[in-house]
């Protein structure tokens, strides 16, 4: 039994998988998913029936849409200014992170960003929350989730300027009122499917006033119109999503994962802050429930914790360089029962250890 | 058994199927290949292989990079002109069909196209031979392969203009001389792979030169300093491709696999010809060999043709609306069997027709 802890692409529901290498060999009439065409009715389907599954987990509202796009995250990071941000104008953007960072670097080459505050002094271990928002803003842009440093916003600004927001780590593992944003995007690997497909939400109303020319498959209008069809899509990823999203929903939805993804946060949380060998590494209050980084005390005994975790059967624990120690990632499908087993885990390592 | 000539997302070989559907059980130590990161030595060994086995299969030449990107050839229509053409200068553009046209469409954002000949008057029924690339082009873009209208270019121009080949359908179905080509892309969805990635062969030293600045998610030099591995890759397509690559090589390469294709378009044509009831839709000289288009002499057969095909297991056999009647789309990964299957199907509805 392995216990996937990696931070992306991560685990998903083993029947997803089963169902998937199933479709790999026989889709529809003994053909693979892989060589079927998008054009046809069993296909069109699929991608329907993800895209409303998306509304549906997500309680989208009248007046937006959704879309499989390919690039991920980091081609989000230039289309959203590409698309948004008329010449002259500014975007503000909240940096709590390598990825905010990345994102704010790719607004120079439509315009200017202003960056209205930031924790990179601190080591990104808390998201600011004392900031203003200019008004006129062409946009705000934020990331819910700060996968490297374990970081999560519980709560969006109130402010008149549309919100984006890169929800790539934690879409779909809590309720969120979709109406208080002009545009979601998220790469697919870690609660929605496997690599190369990205989910867009997107009011249609923040479209069209750019002023800039767009290329086709760079302009969200064109995907929209196309019902994310412009071109061929990333049909198996899309088909997986499908399946983890069907999962999803038959799990009881955004709510019920929600619970198991608080309990999950909860418990091990709960055992860093009372085992003598380990500490949280970020402001408790901008704990995540998705990734949940800690170091040890000592720390020379790092790498013999890692070796011992790896020798009973827990993979991707190790922390990202930029802050070290340990990274549990914790999504959606990761079950209850494997946190439990990590937990043991250093009950385990903490008895032979007693006085460090 | 199932006989698919469907135009794309095609037919993989079975073997690679199988295989693949093992990989999304388990790839290793009981992980599936969708739950791996991209940043595991499992993963960059696969990644690498990729590279190397399309730079063995093209005999690409020292001072090219071989990229998997994203987004499809119609990503590529933008990326071209927005990495090599400076502004004000124009790049020159041959346009044998929908898909040529289309990537010439999306130069206008970046500058100016020329287009120096078209077969669109003749509904694209050959490849325009007597043209004049001017010199002070940036490059000239052609499209060897035209899926939708059944014309291959088996002659690229001579030029000191570095020629950028959009070789989406054809790549890998024939020997190319590379060095003659600045930038070569396809997406992967006919020989190389299934849909979500797309492979790029660029000649380094043709880049940085349009003084623009790009977006790090389009911009080739950042792709090729990072290895592919910029941002999460489509990882399971990236995966299928190698499956297919090596497939490929144990067939004994492109030499060996262009024969195969070269008597499996001549056996179908040879059919076309003989039939009293096809005739074959484009100039003789530039017939594809791997979309193979044509009608019936009495339009009024065709719906019965093809409901006759596929009562016996073929698919995929209609034609584009474009064209109209059939188009066999007869790739790499479908058997010679397949080809004879279609064609003792053409000659029984001929026996049953006689007349017609």
């Amino acid at each position: 039994m392995r216990h996937n802890f990696g931070a992306g692409p991560c685990i998903l529901p083993q029947e997803v998988f089963k169902q998937a290498s199933q479709a790999v060999l026989d889709f529809k009439d003994g053909l693979s998913i892989l060589e079927i065409s998008h054009r046809t009715t069993e296909f069109e389907a699929v991608i329907e029936e993800a895209t409303r599954l998306v509304k549906e987990l997500l309680n989208v509202p009248e007046g937006y849409s959704v879309l499989f796009l390919q690039g991920g995250a980091s081609l989000q990071f230039a289309m959203v200014p590409m698309n948004l941000l008329p010449e002259g104008q500014s975007a503000s953007y909240l940096d709590t992170g390598v990825w905010a960072s990345k994102a704010i670097k790719e607004v120079a080459t439509f315009g200017k960003s202003n960056i209205v505050a930031s924790s990179k002094s601190e080591n990104y271990t808390f998201v600011p929350k004392d900031f203003q928002i200019p008004e006129d803003s062409a946009y705000f842009h934020c990331t819910s989730n700060n996968t490297i440093y374990g970081t999560e916003m519980f709560a969006m600004p109130e402010t008149n300027v549309p919100i984006v927001c890169d929800m790539s780590s934690d879409i779909l593992s809590r309720q969120i009122d979709v109406s208080k944003f002009g545009l979601i995007y998220a790469g697919a690997q870690k609660n929605i499917g496997p690599a190369g497909v990205t989910v867009v939400v997107v009011k249609d109303d923040i479209l069209g006033k750019s002023g800039r020319k767009i290329p086709s498959m760079l302009d969200y209008k064109v995907h929209i119109d196309a019902g994310s069809l412009y071109n061929t899509p990333p049909v198996f990823s899309i088909y997986v999503a499908m399946l983890n999203l069907r999962w999803l929903k038959s799990k009881g939805g955004v709510a019920e994962i929600e619970k198991e993804n608080i309990a999950k946060a909860q418990a091990l949380y709960t055992e860093i802050d009372r085992n003598h060998l380990f500490k949280g590494t970020c402001s408790v209050e901008d704990r995540s429930r998705m990734n949940i980084c800690f170091v040890m005390n000592n720390p020379e005994l790092e790498k013999p914790f890692l070796k011992f975790v790896e020798e009973n059967g827990v993979e991707g624990l190790k922390g990202h360089r930029s802050v070290g120690g340990f990274r549990a990632s914790i999504y959606n499908a990761l079950p209850i029962t494997s946190v439990h087993h990590l937990i043991d885990l250093m009950q385990t390592f903490a008895e032979k250890h007693p006085n460090q």
